[in-house]
């Protein structure tokens, strides 16, 4: 774990401090720090969105770059350290931009101390639970759950850890799903990089109930016999599985189905 | 228009170039650049991923910043400037950290042409179509379509430019729910602020289909027959609309319905 990885805990509770990164400022009554409010979000959200600096070398390449990533939170050494603290894992291609930009800014254990090791990322999850429909549109909102988590990325070189990693992300999107596939060949688990996120500092932020309306519109009763308020829930599902064309296991396995 | 809004495009094409910001790399062939392919993305989505720069002044505070906000694509100059291209509009309460930031960064037009104005920012919108199961966990993948874009974010001063982007978020996320709600009043009007970003660069990446198997493992008849293999499809879907408690419109009007 990098040095800074316990910096934005306050000592002996089980959530992240606030500070000028996490704090939610804007309806600071949905802000929650805890981690068990955080990780949940995170492990929940099919897609991460990571944000790193495309170049931080180039000061003439000024924009931030979100890359949809999928991803879950872990804590790949809960033997000794089973303080409920989570790192976040992100897997995708060894090759690819954030990958390489990655690997060439992180340092080994041995030169930490002067500079973090690895790139700054945030890495965001939204779930979007509803539509909140108001009196005026200037109140309209949306129910949801959202996390942000910040954090330098490193990628993971450890063999055990890159194993665990991969059969983490993969359950995280399918339960049970890793143990009944074919086990990766050594090419492909090369191919395969992994990146993992000490969070330095992370908060959630949920809306949900009813609307919200000005007090003066609730008075207008001529008004509100107009005007429909409320929410249309809205959710993810999943439909009936598609066996690929190629596919000769019968049926579709009960870990699935679920 | 910022004299940069159209740096990105090829004369005469319906497209965005491919410079290094916006080529997608790993899997070209699923890469779009036409604003047709981007933008119906962007409006779909109903919650686009921002990503900034925390403080641009400060180099110790090192984070990329995301926050989910409400937004869509369009084109305020439409009659004059009817070549296809849009910008992107966000709303959110006018003294948030990314509204604060951006008026402070943002200059008049009279001083444009020295350095670009308003934040760089990226807008991130991914519409999850499916979890892509193959034999082996490493070509495990998702159905999405995804659209990422990158441009300056300046805060829209401009009246009729203003209530023309709060009735365009507001039908985007509900067809037709602007005029059927109560007109907001003129501080309402002011304490939403509306963002325009205007596209420097921008593409989509899009999968679709079913699984993607190496040569050897079609070959491998016993493991096929032990290994389910295909799509499981997913969607949001919206549920039956909850009136609030203070609600006075009997039923639930048609454009809600639909």
């Amino acid at each position: 774990m990098s040095p800074i990885a316990k910096e934005g805990s306050t000592s002996g509770d089980r959530g992240y401090a606030k500070t000028s990164l996490n704090t939610v400022n804007r309806y600071r009554g949905r802000g929650q720090y805890e981690y068990q409010q955080v990780y949940p979000i995170v492990d929940e959200a099919p897609i991460l969105h990571v944000a790193f600096h495309s170049s931080p070398d180039q000061d003439d390449f000024a924009f931030p770059v979100i890359l949809p990533m999928l991803g879950c939170t872990g804590n790949f050494e809960e033997e000794q350290n089973n303080d409920g603290r989570r790192a976040i894992y992100l897997h995708g291609y060894v090759s690819s931009r954030i990958m390489r930009l990655t690997r060439k800014n992180t340092t080994s254990d041995d030169d930490a101390g002067a500079e973090p090791s690895g790139i700054p990322v945030c890495v965001s999850a939204t779930l979007m639970d509803g539509i909140v429909l108001a009196l005026t549109p200037n109140h309209h909102s949306c129910n949801y759950r959202s996390a942000v988590a910040f954090g330098h990325a490193q990628v993971v070189e450890d063999e055990p850890e890159r194993l665990w990693a991969m059969e983490l992300i993969t359950n995280n999107l399918v339960p049970d799903r890793w143990q009944h596939t074919r086990y990766p060949n050594k090419t492909e688990l090369k191919s395969t990089g992994i990146l993992r996120i000490d969070i330095h500092s992370a908060s959630a932020k949920v809306r949900s109930g009813t609307t919200g309306e000005a007090r003066e519109d609730l008075r207008d009763e001529a008004m509100r016999r107009k005007v429909w308020a409320g929410v249309v829930p809205s959710r993810m599902v999943y439909g009936t599985p598609l066996p690929a064309p190629t596919n000769m296991f019968p049926g579709t396995p009960e870990y699935i189905e679920d």
